[in-house]
């Protein structure tokens, strides 16, 4: 049988998203570290695999397919433990996650990036967060999320009653955010903070968390 | 029996791509505009149909859906004519279409908008493009369209040789950038100018040109 593998890296919100749905559903894989440091997705041989040099593509059964929401979408259609599913088959709830799995990219993860780069990555490499630039995009986040604490009043989670892939996504930008001071923002508003407890302690994001600690140690 | 509603504006690429997308299936709807220059979509009544401010919304038996890729979907596969869907039941097959989509929101439409702002929005309203940004946003959608060229040896449209969603979505964008200098990205490649031609040449989108048409007559 032909191995499944992801080719990305730990360092990268969209691998991590794709490693706890893959987890969500039970599927062996092999993970390829990419060296982005090195820029090794932007040479060949990863340009073969994603035109567009980005982390990371996923290799099943011939396929490699990159843009991880598609990734996501398409593992879950394929490997969905029925019942449990992280989609919906049906059009009209469906209709609704991906309603939110589009808020997910266009709302909620162009502030929270701004806010990782400038609060984790630029101390990781020496220079300081740019405040200015920060109260905007805590701003921006925080708007994001009054509308999340009203959504999270109607259903249990962001798509649905159900965990889907419209929670998944959020997984590692919300871990991240919880390191720095936009934390507050999450706390504060207490059904996206019960929300964010509880999607965090998935057991499969947790196995995303222990291989980033087997590969740091 | 409820009437189907399209909220939204006629200067909107997303609202575009929608009404391309319902032309396609042939359905009925009603139009309604939301005056944006008046700032409607960031007031109430519309804030409680899309608490991000945004157009379009499409109403359907009692649902309001926003997020234009999100709508797309939904009713390309409530909607779709047996043999010409938009997309594919197929997971494998709808994997590869999933891809493409989310190559349009994250490759190709940043670039393309940064040109129609500059080349089209800017100069009606009285001011200059600012040529630097041009120049970069040009060299940015230049190396896209080059992995479409690739791409479009390989198979008729871009998520497959039948025409999807990936390639509706992309309507609204290309017409506008035919009236400006990026014309040239789109002409001097033999593949893209084909596949741009043959998808503006779709009746859905006739129709949708035309109610821009009268909509300014």
């Amino acid at each position: 049988m032909a191995v499944r593998k992801v080719y990305g890296s730990l360092n990268s919100p969209a691998t991590l998203k794709v490693l706890a749905c893959l987890f969500e559903h039970d599927l062996d894989f092999e993970f390829v570290p990419v060296n982005m440091d090195a820029g090794d997705h932007k040479k060949k041989p990863f340009l073969s695999m994603n035109p567009f040099g980005q982390v990371p593509v996923f290799e099943d059964g011939g396929i490699k397919q990159f843009e991880s929401r598609a990734i996501i979408r398409s593992t879950s259609h394929e490997y969905g433990k029925k019942g449990e599913e992280l989609i919906y088959w049906d059009v009209r709830k469906q209709a609704i996650v991906a309603n939110w799995i589009d808020v997910e990219g266009h709302q909620f993860e162009p502030p929270a990036l701004k806010l990782i780069y400038e609060m984790v990555i630029k101390p990781k490499n020496g220079s300081a967060p740019d405040q200015v630039v920060v109260a905007e995009a805590e701003a921006e986040l925080g708007n994001v999320l009054d509308v999340y604490e009203a959504r999270l009043a109607k259903s249990k989670y962001l798509g649905s009653d159900r965990y889907t892939i419209a929670d998944v996504l959020h997984l590692p930008n919300l871990q991240s955010l919880l390191g720095t001071t936009a934390k507050k923002l999450i706390e504060s508003r207490p059904r996206v903070k019960a929300w964010c407890s509880e999607i965090l302690a998935r057991p499969a994001w947790g196995k995303v968390l222990e291989m980033k600690d087997k590969a740091r140690a």
